[in-house]
């Protein structure tokens, strides 16, 4: 993220949980690696929006975070049935990037920690700056708490 | 399914919520058609699950539940941030066979509906009798209601 | 497709091969089910191409064919790292809809059978017809052969 | 990879091709990012089958080589219908892990670069040492050529 100021940010984090499908796994018995990029959105989704900054509504606002690199460490597989948790914690705010951090763990268990950074990017494409109260609402504490009931 | 005698079961049906991912769309902005499959199977999860027989249960018993046939209609879009609501419920239950059927819905309104067949086979591969303990469970009402809470 | 008037086309068909990625499987050591409409797209897209009008091609002219009905019926499984051919054919096609019909095989065996239907709908949303030039490259034999070398 | 011995391999690489679906992207009309993962499974898995030693071989000889970490990033986005090459080379060949390179491109420009790194595990999931014959097998240069013709 070259010559950009960037704060290091408190870590809240949010957290959500997922329920492995069959859908996610693979032959050899556990979940196919690529799956848990999915939970790292899932993940990162739930920390805007409890913050009141939907990435739906960041994106009619006419700003877009596409990822521009993505990092994910295996150490623990996960299994069908298992009941997941996803903690996402905003890592670096820099002017035109945003880093986000994972942690998916089972039981108190850690399996995966990962990362990913993001461009701030304008409907044309071209790099912008991160507006500000998009910026205020990543920094602040979760500010709503609705929870889906899913299982 | 044949000569099977085969039961209506009444229609008990258990319903979930999931959150659409940017995961799930494709270009032309909404859900591509083969995501909702993976939502009847969470569907049809929780349905066993809330009925004490998750179907991880179920295949440690040594039995399984292949997909043999599919099937979705497309009535209208779900799209990127909707949380849809997914009710599952058992269609037939033969000696060998299961249906489920399925409909996904956003704020009431129908956007999927469809249904899966699935065989019943022992570990070896051959068609072999639903467990009588299994098809009582799947008969009854929902007896557990644990729900994660996802987002 | 109720009361449009329908013309049983000849069935010309197109067919191409995949390989089974471990992305494909699922614990129970085969392809998940929901992957095979991945492939029945890939067939659907080929045959397009084929004949001249690839489906992006289709979308730039304004005409978009979503999916509006989805069937599988799976008779073999198959298994990480098969070859398998995925064989599309134009079924019917109306005024206002096609049906596509897929057939799935390895080594000749047929493994998966289905087909799915699509409305003909203008960049609006709204239903339209199906443009001449488009219907007509539909039902011409392959006039391109191009293909792409992968494994 | 610690403190083991490494060996830089020369690059001789492994090249495919795939073609963009509709399954692959989003609904910013681009290639979801996790798809690539994807992708360099196909190029990692061609990478071996090139060299006579295909994956579903060395499974079934008892040695699994799971992904302990993924790593992309992201230079210019892949859209719908693309036909993209995914080239895959050996990075380091240690005693019980490996890493691979990939890099995906359309029309000579890169569009992804990424790497994963591998464990090397017997079938009681405990690390072993990669078997002697697997490992020359990696070094070499592509011993077949086999390709499937697919679009």
């Amino acid at each position: 993220m070259g010559e950009e100021r960037q704060a290091e940010v408190p870590f809240q984090a949010t957290t959500i949980a997922a329920r492995v499908l069959y859908a996610d796994t693979d032959r050899m018995g556990v979940v196919y690696h690529a799956t848990y990029l999915r939970w790292f959105e899932a993940g990162r989704a739930a920390f805007m929006r409890r913050r009141g900054s939907s990435y739906r509504d960041v994106e009619e606002s006419g700003v877009m975070l596409p990822v521009i690199e993505a990092n994910a460490v295996y150490l623990k597989p996960a299994h069908y049935d298992d009941v997941i948790r996803v903690t996402a914690r905003l890592g670096e705010i820099g002017r035109a990037q945003l880093r986000f951090e994972y942690e998916i763990s089972k039981d108190g268990v850690p399996l995966v920690r990962g990362f990913t950074r993001h461009a701030v990017i304008a409907a044309d494409g071209r790099p912008t700056r991160l507006p500000a109260a998009l910026r205020e609402a990543l920094e602040n504490e979760e500010t709503t708490n609705e929870k889906d009931i899913v299982d």
